[in-house]
C-alpha cells in the first residue's frame, strides 16, 4: 500500500503548477499516492496538460479533491483559518486527521499552515506548542535544523525542552544523523551565558539522554557544529530572516565585485552560472521544506517560492515522517523523559502562540 | 588644538603593530593626537621600525603611556577587568575620565571594554544600561547600526527606547543621515507583531519625536530600509554572529561553485579576488567599530582582526564622536523625551548585563 500524501495545489506562488508538477515527480521517484487539494478545475486543467505532453501521467496514483476557497500569501492567518472553512489547507488537514492521508504538503501561507495544522489536529500528547523547524544547509555538507522558527514567542525553559526532544527524532529519523548533537541558541558557550530563558533550559536539557552539546552561538548555525538548535521562536524567526536577507545583500554585493573584476560581459556570465549553481547548494528546497512538529499528524511548509522538485521533496519529507513513525517516537520521547510534564499545567492549544 | 584620542596598543591579535601604524595613519589623515597605551617597550620598538621606514614619523604628535596588563581575547571578562587594575583598556579609559583624552579605541576583548568602560567612565545621565552599536554596510549602500549587540539581555521596554535616542544620534553625527529612520527588530510588521517586550517598546518608540518606523524584520538589517535598528542584546547578538557564520559558510559554498565553473586555475585566481574586493565592501572597519552609546565618554570597540585602516577609521570616529558632542546630545535627547523616567527606579550600574 503507497503511502498517501495530500498536497496543497493552491499553495505555492505559481500555484497550481509546480503543485502538479511536483507530485508526478513524487508518483514517479517515490511510490506515493498523492491528493491534490483545491479548486477543482485548475487542477484537472494543469492535470490534462501533463497528460498530453506524458500520456502515462494518466496512469498514475493520483486523485483530485475539490476544495472551494484559497488562503492568499498576505492573508492575516488568524482571521484567514476562521473564515475560510473550506480552504485547500483545511480541507487537506481534514484528510490527515480523517486518516485519509498520512501528511499534508503546503508551500502556501505559514501562519495560516501552522493555525490551521494546529486546529484540525491538535498537539500531540506531552507537546504545549507544536514547533516550526527550518532545515538547512551547513558548510559541513549535512543538513541542521533550528526550531522554533515558527514564532512561539517568550518560550518557557519546558517548551525549549521539548523543541530538542523533537528536533532530535526529526533528525535521526530524516536525516538518519547517528546521535544528533543538540545546542542551546544563546550568546556565549559557557552555561552561565544567555538571557533567564537560556539559563533555566540550560539545566533541563542537560538532564535529557540525547546528546546535547551546550550552548551555541549564531555563528554556529551554519558551520555543523551540531544538527539541531533549540531557541526560542522570536529568536528562530530573527535568525532565519536576518539571514535571508543576508543571502540577498551578499549575492548583490558579490555579484558587483565579480563584475567588476573582469570584462564586464564574462563576468555578468561567470557570476550568473556561479549564481545558480551556489543557489543550488543553499537552496532549502533540497531539504524537504519545514516540517510542524508536535502536531496529531504531518504537516510539511514550503517557501512560496517552491518549485516542482521543492514539492517533491517535501513530499517525499512528508511520507517518510509518516512512515519512519515520528510522531509515535516524539510522544513516547517525551513521556518517558519528562514524568514530571503532568503535573504542569498544560496551554491550550495555541494560547502562546504569537498573533499570526 | 588636535583632539586627543587614547588607543589601546595591545588590543588587537597582532598588537601592538597594526594600532601603531593606525595611529600613525590617523595623526596624518585626521588631524588627531594619539596616546598609545599599554608596554611601553613593545610601543617603543613598534614606533622605531616605523620611523626607520618614514623618519617623518618622529614629527607627529603620538605620546606613549605606560601599561603594565594587558588582558587577553579569551580571558573572562568579569574577572580580567576586577583582577588587572593596570590594564591597557583601564588605563586608557582612565585617560578619557581625566580629560586627558576624548575618547578611546581599543580592538582587544569586547566584554571587557565593555566592563571597563562602564565601570571606569559610568553610564551618562539618562541611561539605564549603555549599548554597544554593530555598524554594516547594507545594499543600499549607506551604513545601518545595530543595538544592542554588547549583551544587556531580558531588556525592558524603556531600554530600548533609549537604545532608539542613543542610535538616532549616532546616525546622524557620524553618518550624516538625515532624519534616520529607526526601527524595532520584530517577527512582522503589523503593530500588534513580536513577543511582550516589543509590544510594549513599539508603544514607547512610537511616541519619540523621532522618524519611527515600526517594526522591521530580520531580512531588513541589510537591505537600507532604516538606518537605527533596536533590540534585546541576546537577539541583536543572535543575529549579528548568525550573520559572521553566514557569510563565511556562503563564501566557502560560493568559493567552492566558482572553482568548478570554468577551469579550476582560472576560477581559483578569479574568485580569490572578488572576494578581496567583496571583504573590502563588507568590511565593517570601513565604518570604525562599534561604538559603546550611553557611558560619559567616548569608547569605540574594534574587531579583533582589525588591520591599520580599520583603527585610523575607529580613531577618526572617536575624535568625531567627541568632536560632534553626541554625549550632550544623548543626555538632551533623553532627558528632554523623557520627563518621565525620573520616576522610573534607575538600575544599578551594569546590575542588568549578561555576564562578560
Amino acid at each position: 500500500m503507497p503511502t498517501v500524501v495530500a498536497v496543497d495545489a493552491m499553495g505555492s506562488d505559481r500555484a497550481p503548477k509546480p503543485e502538479v508538477e511536483g507530485a508526478i515527480l513524487a508518483c514517479r521517484h517515490h511510490g506515493v499516492q498523492i491528493l491534490l487539494v483545491g479548486r477543482e478545475p485548475e487542477i484537472r486543467e494543469e492535470l490534462k496538460r501533463e497528460i498530453e505532453k506524458h500520456p502515462t501521467v494518466r496512469n498514475l496514483p493520483i486523485d483530485v479533491i475539490h476544495a472551494t476557497e484559497v488562503i492568499g500569501m498576505s492573508e492575516k492567518a488568524a482571521t484567514a483559518v476562521r473564515s475560510k472553512r473550506d480552504s485547500s489547507m483545511r480541507v487537506g488537514l481534514r484528510l490527515v486527521r480523517e486518516g485519509r492521508a498520512a501528511g499534508f504538503v503546503t508551500a502556501g501561507n505559514t501562519g495560516a499552515a501552522m493555525a490551521t495544522a494546529k486546529m484540525v489536529l491538535g498537539a500531540l500528547p506531552g507537546v504545549d506548542r507544536p514547533a516550526l523547524a527550518a532545515v538547512f544547509p551547513t558548510s559541513a555538507g549535512k543538513a541542521a535544523i533550528l526550531l522554533d522558527v515558527g514564532a512561539n514567542v517568550d518560550c518557557k525553559a519546558h517548551n525549549l525542552e521539548q523543541f530538542a526532544v523533537m528536533g532530535e527524532i526529526y533528525s535521526r529519523s530524516i536525516f538518519g544523523t547517528h546521535r544528533p548533537r543538540v545546542g542551546l541558541l544563546s550568546i556565549g558557550e559557557e552555561e552561565g551565558k544567555g538571557n533567564d530563558l537560556t539559563r533555566e533550559a540550560y539545566g533541563l536539557l542537560r538532564q535529557l539522554p540525547l546528546n546535547f552539546a551546550g550552548n551555541v552561538e549564531g555563528r554556529d548555525l551554519y558551520n555543523g557544529t551540531v544538527d539541531v538548535i533549540v531557541c526560542d521562536g522570536f529568536i528562530g524567526n530573527v535568525a532565519l530572516k536576518v539571514s535571508e536577507g543576508l543571502v540577498s545583500t551578499v549575492r548583490f554585493l558579490l555579484k558587483e565585485s565579480l563584475k567588476s573584476t573582469i570584462s564586464s560581459q564574462v563576468g555578468f556570465l561567470l557570476s550568473r552560472r556561479a549564481f545558480e549553481d551556489f543557489k543550488k547548494r543553499l537552496d532549502y528546497a533540497e531539504y524537504g521544506g519545514a516540517p510542524l512538529l508536535g502536531i496529531k499528524g504531518v504537516c510539511i511548509v514550503g517557501h512560496g517560492s517552491s518549485n516542482s522538485n521543492a514539492l517533491k521533496n517535501a513530499i517525499r519529507v512528508a511520507a517518510q515522517f509518516a512512515e519512519t513513525k515520528i510522531n509515535d517516537k516524539i510522544e513516547k520521547g517525551l513521556s518517558s523523559h519528562h514524568p514530571r510534564r503532568e503535573t504542569v499545567p498544560t496551554q491550550p492549544l495555541g494560547a502562546g502562540s504569537a498573533p499570526l
